[in-house]
């Protein structure tokens, strides 16, 4: 199995609920610095996965509506904790759909599957893979 | 799958029994930087696959005997060759029965596989990962 | 001269007033890797130039009221716009005090330079370093 | 599963054929740094997957001819894209067959699985992972 | 002093002249990552040394003409050896230019000293550094 | 001011004497990575500092008598504390020696300082920084 993996990062403010996290209750923030990996059996013609600067590209506007903002404020996520894990899931899906509409500039059933990792500093990071079909 | 992985370390000194070691036959040390990942099917009602803060801990309390020591010291080392390797899966034995007896704060047949990640220097690290049930 | 640097992190949310800052003035936040170096001449009878776990234990307990904030909360900062650059400056003096009162564990004029650098993310980061005396 | 996984570097020029790769189809190159990663399900007598150092000198054999190089002068690359992911699976080909012939210390049959990840910048990176037999 | 760094990144061919470069004579390439570091005795009245923004776009400008490009083909490095020193220097020059056409926002008598780090790999940097006035 | 820096790093036991040092007074080890950099006024004709193959070599070699060693054993630093700082001195003294013999290819003297960084772990590092004439 190929991947090809492109990096970006976002800064965000968010809290959340559940006696669980401690003071991470309270309204703090974060930098993720977010990694999609694109997974095929096969290159195409170019010898490519997908194209980077396509991901990157795709990558981008994905994450251009959480960036710098605070997420307990976007109704997309209401009545949720976003936390890292979550994350990891939300991108997943957002990128799925974008391979699923050839958005990749691969026919996207020749996409296997993705990997989101979301890493929230130097010590602690969250990850989501998964086929897409 | 989901995943959470934290970080820690430990400095440590051993010696290797066996030709193929060469000069790491002599004694000699490493700073150990452990990644213990926990993945799960699912994320509980909180959002998260375990609460990082006590996944922490818990890498943390696992590494604490080992932390400051001369590992050809250790009993529970006796004849063992404490290569990288080896130490990924006593890393990983130990969180395995951490997480049996739930002590990450989430019942642990929900969580499904553990990998231990442990870095030796820039340019070397080793793994393992198997699933916990 | 001789340098040691200790590291640590927090994840604060906050947000700039000035048209400078863009997409920044909206409430966001940051993982915020923060790194402390003390500077001196000699190394003391030991061999050091501070004790590498003070040093941690210090930079720690700056740390702790702006960890897990908003800081535009914090009645400290009223008025300020907590930006990366100022909070290298509010570091340095917080470490400053701690050395002019000899809680490094060295007699504070031993210490001659402070570095502190704080990164918010990757591709960014600030510093402020001047000397103790 | 255990693994283990050593990193090396090459430099290397290069130019793509294709509409794909917008301005890298001008003669450009790279820092590829390259980790390779052997599996195993079980250690060896010494506690090891493959001997590290082993590892380090099959993976710098295997680069040899292409540091220093523009890859489109090379008569194995003749009308290739030389892309990032085509050279995954070019040094896992290479690591492949030194496995086969016992070059890596250890019985090529008891190695299951290799991983070669190339990295191409801090932002983006591909990987070919396929088992051996 | 306060300063603050960006980062960015080219991916370049060159060769060089002369017998001290052994292998890097050939035609090869590199994936430079490139830091600016902007220094000052005081932040502006928002709290800032630059816009990191501004900085992260003048910085960008910088690295475009040469970005995906084989320097040996470019009329000003005519004769020269594009080496990682030589290229700190290069970009020190352009973004002190800027500074003095107060491109980065500030007025640049307001900036006292640039540094400029480049990496070449894991293993080897460059910097210039020199005050501006 | 133009400088090269280039990596290595050694993998070591050793115990430290003092009451300060907390656990530290056990044997232990570190892995540590370390960073020779090179500064000068002017680069030579070929439009370097120094060669980095051979600013390698020569780090390598003054490095090679500690590499898989326990410290304490080694009769240069008997009665003395290996701190991180310590280290950085001596690998100082080393280089200013190979600089003093031109061993690095350009008459010493056109070499002005020598900055030696020693990183134990990735949240603590020593650095020793000092002009050689």
């Amino acid at each position: 199995m190929f991947a090809v993996e492109v990096t970006d990062q976002i800064m965000i403010a968010h809290s959340f609920r559940g006696e669980v996290f401690g003071p991470a209750q309270q309204l703090h923030g974060a930098t993720f610095v977010v990694q999609a990996a694109f997974l095929s059996e096969r290159l195409d013609n170019s010898g490519i996965v997908v194209d980077i600067g396509r991901a990157h590209d795709v990558l981008k506007s994905v994450l251009a509506p959480l960036n710098f903002r605070n997420l307990d404020d976007l109704p997309q996520f209401k009545g949720t904790n976003t936390t890292t894990e979550f994350l990891t899931r939300f991108v997943f899906d957002q990128l799925a759909e974008a391979v699923r509409s050839n958005a990749l500039g691969r026919e996207g059933h020749e996409l296997h599957t993705i990997r989101v990792t979301v890493s929230e500093s130097p010590t602690a990071r969250a990850w989501y893979e998964a086929a897409l079909w």
